[in-house]
């Protein structure tokens, strides 16, 4: 097989393009457009799967049944651009200088998006694989993200559709291409507690029920809490506190209500069930020592889950020092992404680009890395298809 | 002397015509005016002392440097009408059905304002004193009091004006006329406590700061601090947490800053000098251990003070007891009054109606009630000049 009877995809070109798609969640943008277009004409089997507004683009290289089925994620969507005024260059101009390109979705991930899909149009139409490539791409990773990705698998389930692997092509390393791979992440869930007593007057506390002393215990008791000292694969998991309102203007009212709000990032020592029986036993528990009504709200974002370090992590470690020199961390730290889906199919890992400037004024990417990052995906592409 | 000489003043009259003057807090409403016509016919020297905006006025029989001089004190402004659909009589109407009048103002003080001018009128007719008789009447009671019950004290100073006693004709009593004096008042006092920290976000709690988790160990300890167990005439003093604000819609942000409002009723084992010491060290305490920062503004509405039990209280107990057959309890419950301010200028107590419906809607007064408080005040005037 020989480069000359294909011209290469460049990776920087095609994150360019889709940089100048104004695909603020939940707007198509023309972003999906692009990518069908460029895919199908390398072969590809395009499909739209729009769900509920949500616009969302299936693509597959070769045979649905075929032996081996590599997937790719990644959203094309991205954050607004905050304050306009603030931003040195268009955020949707794309501009390149001095090796750097500038604009929101550089690296949240229009640019993942490019190289991945130039990789595996290179990879087909240079050496085609004994086997299937599989894209979803999602325009609603950054909003609810209840009909993107989890519609595209969805869809794919009822069509008999599969990825046998997944990689997410989110940003993932924290200072330098190559040093962080995302072997699973953290579960995330929030709830909104209400406390309620009975209003009365300042000055005689004992003919009212104050709801406020009982959020106080119950918040320093949450807060003081140790969910535990970290996993295997797992940092410690965290509770924050993100909210107490009451919203009482006076000194002389002793209010009915106060209202907290509580966000949990757990690891794989729980479970969101587990952890929702202990909040309601701390809330019942002070509630009951405080004589004071409660009302919970829970909602889970997702369930904290980790492909264990093995095959599919060694491959795109493999490919990443391969390529840059670097062995990667193998890491469950940070937020939630799409993988917290895919991993109910099959397993997934998450490598990508240097996240610092993701969701910023000023998002940007280096040009080189954009480069290494295909190039990255087409070795593990190649490694996989062995 | 006759009764003859003199149509005695009808005090519930009185209080019908200044129930009709609408003045609500600043208003004047042509309710001094009116005092001030009946009290000059009368022959007591009239002087409208306004300050700010405010409305006051001072009255007085006899001379200015007479041996004796006895004071009354009270206010004609009254609190808003609330949701004026739900009063089933005319707000300042003073229709008068079945023995009640009802009206705005007519337990909170209008009819205690015009029981002691119509014994005071009725005493310098028909018992002309060896003494003489103040009254100071404000208009801003009910408001921030700076230019009211202040003003004219700080005027009478000026003038080289006295009272050797006071006596306060605000509702004191919870039940019956005459079940309760009022021999002092606890001191109030307000805090707003704002903690910084550093923002951040939920996913990453170590490189933020979060305020809240040390705004509810601040709240729990203040909350659970037993401030006293009550003094010779107080109760305990009381501590309510009457806010916590933080107002962060979000889930995945940790808040940089939380607010929280504390009233404190402190009796006279405590000072507003040293609840702030107090305050601010656990306040520093708490801050220190958890790294946030601290600001706190104070205010304070008044210190503690008592009239300890003697001649005053004894002479007012004593009028209360021949007039009702009740022996009043001599109480330092409840909020604030001008008392606070009139203790610095000589003996006060308060003793006045039944205060349950003020500053409800369908406040009203029990006609008899004001026919009994004028003759307590009468008979309070007759023992004390006698």
């Amino acid at each position: 097989m020989s480069h000359s009877s294909h011209a290469s995809v460049d990776p920087v070109d095609l994150t360019a393009r889709l940089v100048r798609c104004p695909s603020i969640t939940p707007a198509e943008g023309g972003a999906l457009e692009l990518l069908e277009a460029e895919l199908s004409r390398a072969g590809f089997n395009c499909k739209r799967v729009d769900r509920a507004g949500t616009c969302n683009l299936f693509a597959r290289w070769g045979e649905k049944g075929a032996a081996r089925s590599f997937g790719f994620n990644g959203h094309t969507d991205v954050v607004p651009v905050g304050d306009e005024a603030a931003w040195t260059k268009p955020p949707f101009g794309a501009e390149i200088r001095d090796g750097v390109l500038w604009g929101r979705g550089a690296t949240d991930m229009k640019s993942g998006v490019a190289a991945f899909a130039a990789a595996a149009i290179d990879h087909v139409k240079e050496t085609p694989p004994d086997g299937a490539i599989v894209l979803t791409i999602t325009g609603d990773e950054e909003g609810d993200a209840t009909d993107g990705t989890v519609a595209l698998l969805d869809w794919m389930q009822a069509q008999g559709e599969r990825m046998d692997v997944c990689l997410v092509g989110e940003p993932t390393c924290p200072e330098t291409l190559g040093d962080m791979i995302k072997i699973g992440r953290r579960g995330s869930m929030s709830a909104w507690i209400t406390l309620t007593g009975v209003q009365g007057h300042s000055a005689y506390p004992h003919r009212a029920r104050n709801p406020l002393p009982a959020m106080a215990r119950l918040v320093d008791l949450l807060a003081s809490h140790t969910l535990d000292s970290g996993t295997d694969h797992f940092d410690p998991s965290t509770l924050a506190v993100v909210n107490i309102d009451t919203g009482n203007p006076t000194t002389n009212v002793i209010p009915a209500e106060c209202h907290a709000t509580v966000n949990i990032r757990f690891n794989d020592a729980h479970s969101s069930d587990n952890l929702t029986a202990w909040l309601m036993s701390q809330i019942e528990d002070v509630s009951s020592e405080f004589g004071v009504q409660s009302d919970v709200r829970i909602k889970v974002s997702g369930e904290s889950f980790v492909t264990p370090p093995g095959a599919l992590s060694s491959m795109v470690a493999n490919a990443v020092k391969a390529e840059t020199g670097i062995a990667p961390d193998l890491s469950t730290t940070g937020g939630t992404s799409d993988a917290r889906f895919v991993k109910d199919h099959c397993p997934v890992v998450e490598f990508g680009l240097v996240g610092k400037s993701m969701h910023q004024v000023d998002e940007h990417v280096n040009v080189a890395d954009v480069h290494k990052l295909k190039a990255i995906y087409r070795r593990i592409l190649t490694d996989y298809f062995r």
